[in-house]
């Protein structure tokens, strides 16, 4: 687990950390927002996208659910949302704790670590707690703006519904 | 969906964040500890409070659960709760998560969105989710004093337990 | 009920808001991470930390759930998670609202309040709703570094699962 120790007495710039922030949680309501076609923007042109489970990532496992490298790929899967899927449609509500966050492993990337909850609202009206996990990310700032280099969604369960269409 | 779009490398001052921020989980704590009275306050004199669906808000249709203009009618509401109302006594917990801001229509306004998802508790001690949604608020700050000029509450779903007696 | 009243004009250093912050959310990670090892860490030598029901802290009652007093008895409790303690395995999820802060009885010390809800995953993998409630917290910064002197989890519902072997 990519774990985020304390960092004591040293801190983070107010300033970055709402570039940091706003790049996770603008993420988070675009897609509440059913606004897929922005999805690949939070990335880096090379940037990538992994979703596995807990026990899948404990493991070392390179399996996982969803697995996009670079913008081009989530593109296509944006494509593929729209055109192939067949499902009954549904959003989502995704609830973001405050992320911990720490210096990259080079000049100007940070690594971050928050959790989630998202809830699934259904055709009919339904809103249920539909997944829970955490986001370990690396994130690039050039020039002010914020991308993801690297997003791994580490799912609690391994009991995923089988529909999962839209990335978390 | 009044979608507030990443802001790039424009920022916000952080203590004016703070005290944006602040105003939101005030709210939001307030209504948990029961303390409806204080539920007026956080409005401006005119202020307009409005419960909808996502169903409804996204037809553009003027029709809401609850639609409170002005203080006095929220005062009213206040009272009606505690004199007129007969229900199975409830609280909340709110879980809120962090706003996007953007800059408001006129100078010293700002807009705010933020997802929230609400726990009830009712009298028997079960705990159980009770409504999921977004906040999109226009938020007034005088001398240092934030109040919100317009809070509009969308709710994800529109299966709407009937006991909507207090605020969410 | 610890009610942090909404402080106005008066600010909070945003620096010193990150150093609190920190220290909750590391907290609720280190938790979730099953890295109960560092949770006695997180308390002054002499810190409390007392888990109750919304009904007896209401009533003022001393009961509660888990009581540590000193991080002596903490590492006690650690201790006897791994060696004493049957049940089945599970981990957390903690969602953790943006906390309310206050200057505290003492110089140094500020009091926090925020709300949790946290999600439980069995090993079958279910993930489901285990608790709300509130922190409610003094915060010691000694030298940049934040400590809990006290720690009070007020649990929304008395129905509390018996299977409370881990620290919220």
């Amino acid at each position: 687990m990519n774990k985020i120790a304390s960092r004591g007495a040293e801190q983070f710039d107010p300033a970055l950390r709402e570039i940091l922030e706003d790049l996770i949680f603008d993420y988070a309501y675009a897609l509440d927002d059913e606004d897929i076609e922005r999805w690949p923007q939070f990335f880096t042109e090379s940037g990538m996208y992994h979703l596995t489970t807990k026990e899948n990532y404990d493991a070392g496992l390179p399996i996982g659910i969803i697995r996009c490298v670079g913008r081009g790929m989530m593109a296509d899967r944006v494509k593929a949302f729209h055109t192939a899927n067949i499902f009954e449609p549904h959003s989502y509500n995704h609830m973001v704790n405050r992320p911990l966050f720490a210096m990259g492993a080079t000049q100007g990337t940070y690594n971050a670590r928050c959790n989630f909850q998202v809830a699934r609202i259904m055709q009919d009206g339904r809103a249920e707690p539909f997944a829970t996990g955490r986001y370990l990310d690396v994130i690039v700032v050039e020039k002010g703006v914020a991308k993801f280099q690297e997003r791994i969604v580490v799912l609690d369960s391994r009991q995923i519904d089988i529909l999962m269409v839209v990335p978390i």
